[in-house]
């Protein structure tokens, strides 16, 4: 199998949609399905169990970790069916803000991302669509200018089967990815990051990693800059040429993986001793990530468009940033080879 | 006269201009002006030779009201003509960051841009058209949460007449602004700032003032958050249906506006004691400065897509920024009513 060429899906959805004002819940909700979903064998209602017991595992992880920290959280539904969940830590020992929001979204796709989901349902030609789309996102910017701060992002879409056309098929894809921004570069833990998310690829599709290692490049580009985000990682988009099972467990294996690959490096770097000029550096590279989030990132871009929670959408944000006018590292600087390697992407392993 | 119809004009142009590749000077020129453009009196000279004096006269107000900072100077060209030169001052012990750029562009404009200049050439349709940009643009961040943020831009526009239709006219237009975003209200400042707006409107037209004032609180809209930028002051856009020759006199008042409206208040708040409260919700508020600028700004996204010079682009950017999760200030607190001043704008004079 290639590289989908039905891209577009997603992008469509994206530009169309718009979503009713979030209501705030007074405590977490079991599920965020509507009732009509509630069959626990469907593939909608097993992908929210699996993005509910990561959202928990990481949590769990990162409070750990922390010692002081405790996610904060809130729980909201829409009028519509669906809502999310947002846990936040702010100023812990460790971290200064993570966060970690699990959403599902109810909508109506407009016809021309239906058509595109597959090539053959191109000579399909339904009206609107509903669609469900259910997802995991998590940004977590520690304080130490040693420590990398880590993206990850699971989520799944799925269409009613359009009731106009008779015979016409449901339509779903997988997208998502874990990615790493470190400030420094210590070769072990780019590594070690990048073996774990090979190990979960190769478990299913040899091809996987270099085509999801590529596209990560690809994808978390600065364009103005001509610099990637950080180091990389994995990433993919619209995936469906595959069995529906097995995307789905690859997905789970994705997300099991968060803590293994990321919280041995946190553990390592956490308590670094540093200076004026590291942590400096690491908040001219934070303005880089607010840069790539609100100009690039589909999304943020696309949440802030469509109405989504302001708040959860932006928590990626980093606490704080800096920006220096025309800063140039000195060649050959470890803040060199920090950009050099956002320029230049390697392979790591 | 009323507000342009024809506010497509520039949207049309940044939809569809790229931008050579700028080279670095190591002085600065005397004019950034094709040597066919050299005519003194033509509306482009003169436009580009009052930008120069501004940037002149507002780089030497600061420099005196700082005591420490110094501006540096880039200055650049580019193969097809035009050019800029930036000046910043960083790490001043008045304001962190400070930039006053000017710049000058030739390029082709599509031809729908050309028809939307004047309702009267929608009748006319030229192949490509060139044209001619040339603006003053300044983002001046101080470091006291007291002291507020400056920003304002000058430009205009003018195309050639198209070659290809005989007799069918050159087109140009005017656009700019002047505002203030303080992070606490002062209302003798804002008065203050208000009053000088409209004394320079009140020279030319008593409709500018009210209507200008209102762009300015339309145009710095963070849609996503339902709050402007700031507290505003003038916008226009696209502004030709006046005589030409009154408008390039109103825009030099403008300009020469800038020194009596802000630099009084600068001498009011810049040494006013502060707490680390205070300076923490000033650094929320660049947070939202860098959110309009990055998602919303017409100049800057413009200059991202086409190339334009980053570093000069992005001096706007504040020196450091800080996103809260979910921050809210408590009600009838100062930051609350900067808050409030920012989502339900209000008539200062």
């Amino acid at each position: 199998p290639t590289k989908p060429r039905n891209h577009v899906g997603t992008h469509v959805i994206r530009s169309a949609v718009s979503i009713d004002k979030e209501i705030l819940l007074s405590e977490s909700p079991h599920t965020l399905l509507r009732e009509s979903d509630g069959d626990g064998n469907a593939i909608r209602a097993r992908f929210q169990q699996m993005i509910m017991k990561a959202q928990a595992i990481v949590c769990e992880a990162i409070e750990e970790v922390d010692g002081v920290g405790k996610f904060k959280e809130d729980a909201w539904t829409r009028p519509g069916g669906g809502g999310g969940i947002s846990r936040v830590l702010q100023d812990g020992a460790v971290w200064e803000k993570a966060g970690v929001n699990i959403s599902v979204v109810y909508g109506m796709m407009p016809p021309e991302a239906y058509r595109a989901a597959k090539p053959a349902a191109t000579d399909l030609n339904p009206g609107p669509v509903p669609f469900f789309a259910a997802g995991i996102s998590s940004v977590l910017h520690p304080r130490n200018p040693f420590a990398p701060t880590l993206h990850f992002n699971y989520r799944y879409f799925e269409t009613d089967a359009p009731k106009d056309i008779p015979g016409a098929p449901r339509q779903w894809w997988f997208g998502g990815g874990t990615d790493l921004t470190p400030a420094y570069i210590f070769e072990e833990d780019v590594r070690h990051f990048h073996s774990i998310q090979k190990r979960a690829c190769d478990k299913f599709d040899p091809t996987f990693y270099p085509r999801f290692k590529k596209w990560c490049d690809d994808y978390f580009y600065i364009k103005h800059r001509g610099e990637r985000r950080g180091l990389g990682g994995i990433f993919f988009d619209d995936l469906n040429d595959y069995d529906q099972e097995m995307l789905l467990s690859f997905a789970t294996e994705c997300a099991n993986s968060v803590v293994p690959a990321y919280i041995p490096i946190m553990e390592k770097r956490k308590d670094m001793p540093y200076t004026e000029r590291h942590k400096a550096w690491q908040q001219l590279r934070r303005g880089r990530y607010v840069e790539f989030n609100l100009v690039y990132d589909r999304g943020t871009t696309f949440g802030l468009k469509t109405g989504g929670r302001i708040e959860s959408i932006l928590v990626s944000l980093p606490l704080t940033a800096r920006w220096e006018y025309d800063h140039k590292p000195e060649e050959g600087s470890e803040e060199w080879k920090l950009l050099d390697a956002c320029i230049n992407p390697k392979e790591w392993i």
